[in-house]
């Protein structure tokens, strides 16, 4: 067992000692500077992104295997407290690693699993990230969880308020679906309407975070606590394979923060003994019609330019995706690539998924099946690897995607009669 | 550890030995005759229904403990093979055990736990005991996984069908509405829509049941191993609390298969020594709109008289349920009681599961927590004993129960200067 020890900052000011678990700093992912924990997000010598550093005490599997069944066996290497299974969260993770030997056989892989996040309390990975997000909040005394989103974000964060008995404050534009908006509303979140598109209620939201005292935007300015939580998909695929790592991760891109963090995850469990070192190649996927770190990756680009996105997956629809230029470092890194595929594929590839395994995916699930299938025929993932592939959402979410598409083989009269004449040409 | 030994029967012809693991016989539950196991259904005494009889070996908890993290830890105790973790499945099952301290608070109980079933493969509890029908199926060599429906059981077999690459046929009346139909099509199952109402359908099914050869339909023909799926929601209750049992369980009546084979895996628990013997009430929860249990148990009747369903709670509208006259069997038996709440305060009830505890439930779960509710205000429940209640399935199923109920607290311009006069009144 490996002892990391970082530089030594004081517990941030008017927060117990402790609230961040062995989470030491706040390290700039730009120019490397460090600052003390508390709610910041950007750099104050360069304005780049903020993440987590920790001094990481001896960790074993043993102690893992022995905490709660959910992403709180994990941490000590969270930016969360030691006690944090006694506060009340939705208590997400520890979904389903699926052995998928049909959808393996279709795509001619040898060795599938399918990640599915569908599992969590509110069906999407979202709940991982807002988990952490609220501890954080909690401990720097914040009293309001907050974020702009159209989706899943926004469940997530609504129900996990509920949970820990908190005001939850969600903006979404006016024009959103109405199943969309009950699914958020009904954990009687204060839900505002703005009028205007998702990129004015994001800017309305930043601006927020910025002026008003003792909110917790979770996707702002408690992101670097939040971006830690999908370290937990690493952490979960290795302890169920059997403390092992798979040779190939395929990782659906949104801001890119998903990818970059299990990217992370996996240099922790290398880093502490917990697995063998061994290389994993990362890969990307992207919906075609909001494709700007797949772009970059085959302009050999460092940076993403913005796009406007119009696409069916849209919870991947980020057109200026935070984490692009971290996504293109570490597949280039591990040997992986960025790639995207049309919406078209994307359905069929959500049909593909729920008639081999029974795994009825939203849309991003769709795109990250998807691409897979196309790296495999272009030849660029190894059909002998071991693969992963992550499914971070519910096809319950996304049914106008599939709907008329998918349907009665027939329709007969109530009679046994018209059953046996349709089944003896059918059966 | 106890052995209880049943009578000795041959294996059935052409199923091999050990194909139902520790069951050894149906058993009627009317008159008690016996017979082999085998796609029979109804006694060929007296038609009476039949259920599954063990010769049960020892069993640990330790044992069950390293099982794995699915209904299939509990194998011994159900009509499923030793391997059957090495066949495809959904794996459903070892939901979250809920502390639920805020809804207790608001309710006036000392101790309560939702068990939240909106956690299995397609968020529902019939995940369970499909999954029990396919291994059935499986082994008796039949090939064709079916059911009537008009909801999660259609999602559950068109999902474990597809995972198990078995053919499946769901017949669904031809006017259900188009969100319903996508969620189970998706699979790819063979869908029949049928001119007609739910009782066409099911009486058609019925016809088919009775006629084909090689159809499992999952709760016709091999009703009687499906039903035993439900057994594990005890076992997963008594070891979520740390092997041992709670004073009240309330749980949702339609079949009434789920409430008297909760009973049947508490006595098993109590027979092989698992858990400590003490007394545990069940209680069942009915929709106003279809509560023909709870109107024979209020008349003091045996038997059940058939209702025509008028109810939202669509997943518990059985107006004829089988196990009805069980139901009140085990409720009087116990001290528990069958009551039932009209629709509005089946609303009412899953907006307070997800305020206070971030679940949100489809109908069914508001029909539980409404009939605590009510049981608690008429003194029938005990306030200082712990209570379980089921949540049965997924609010994402059931949105236009509570769509136009809940919604944006407000619609605002894209401004900071709108957003804190809004807030000023409204922090």
């Amino acid at each position: 067992m490996t002892t990391v020890v970082d530089t030594e900052f004081p517990a941030p000011a008017g927060v117990r000692s402790g609230a961040f678990g062995n989470a030491t700093h706040l390290i700039c992912r730009a120019c490397g500077a460090t600052s003390p924990l508390g709610p910041f997000y950007a750099c104050m010598e360069c304005f780049g992104p903020l993440e987590v550093g920790y001094a990481y005490p001896t960790v074993t599997r043993a102690q893992i295997e022995a905490g709660p069944k959910s992403i709180w066996r994990y941490q000590p290497l969270l930016p969360v407290p030691a006690d944090i299974a006694t506060f009340r969260s939705t208590d997400p993770g520890f979904t389903r690693l699926v052995d998928a030997r049909q959808l393996a056989d279709e795509l001619g892989l040898k060795q599938l699993w399918v990640k599915d996040d569908s599992g969590n309390p509110t069906h999407s990975f979202k709940d991982r990230v807002v988990a952490v997000a609220l501890s954080a909040a909690r401990e720097l005394g914040l009293q309001v969880l907050a974020c702009p989103s159209t989706g899943n974000l926004a469940n997530a964060v609504a129900a996990a308020a509920a949970r820990a008995g908190i005001r939850s404050v969600v903006f979404i534009p006016s024009d959103l679906e109405p199943q969309k908006i009950t699914a958020s509303a009904i954990y009687d979140t204060t839900l505002i309407a703005i009028e205007g598109n998702y990129d004015d209620v994001n800017k309305l939201a930043s601006e927020i975070a910025g002026e008003e005292e003792g909110w917790a935007f979770v996707n702002v300015n408690v992101r670097p606590y939040y971006a830690e939580g999908s370290k937990t998909l690493a952490f979960e695929i290795a302890e169920q394979l059997g403390w092992r790592l798979p040779d190939q991760i395929v990782v659906p891109v949104a801001s890119g923060s998903q990818l970059t963090k299990i990217d992370k995850g996996i240099g922790e469990l290398i880093k502490l003994g917990l697995v063998e070192d061994k290389p994993v190649k990362i890969f990307g996927a992207q919906a075609t019609g909001c494709s700007p770190v797949a772009q970059a990756y085959r302009a050999g680009h460092d940076v993403v330019a913005p796009v406007k996105p119009s696409t069916i997956a849209k919870s991947l629809a980020i057109g200026n995706p935070a984490d692009g230029p971290y996504v293109l470092d570490a597949v280039r890194r591990t040997g992986g690539v960025v790639a995207d595929v049309g919406d078209d594929v994307v359905v069929d590839n959500i049909r593909r998924l729920a008639r081999t395994e029974g795994i009825f995916a939203e849309t991003a699930g769709g795109v990250t099946i998807g691409v897979t299938a196309k790296l495999i025929a272009d030849g660029v993932l190894d059909p002998a690897a071991e693969t992963v592939v992550i499914n971070s959402g519910e096809g319950l979410k996304t049914l106008d995607a599939v709907s008329g598409l998918v349907g009665p083989r027939v329709t007969l009269p109530p009679h046994y009669d018209a059953f046996t004449d349709f089944w003896t040409t059918n059966a």
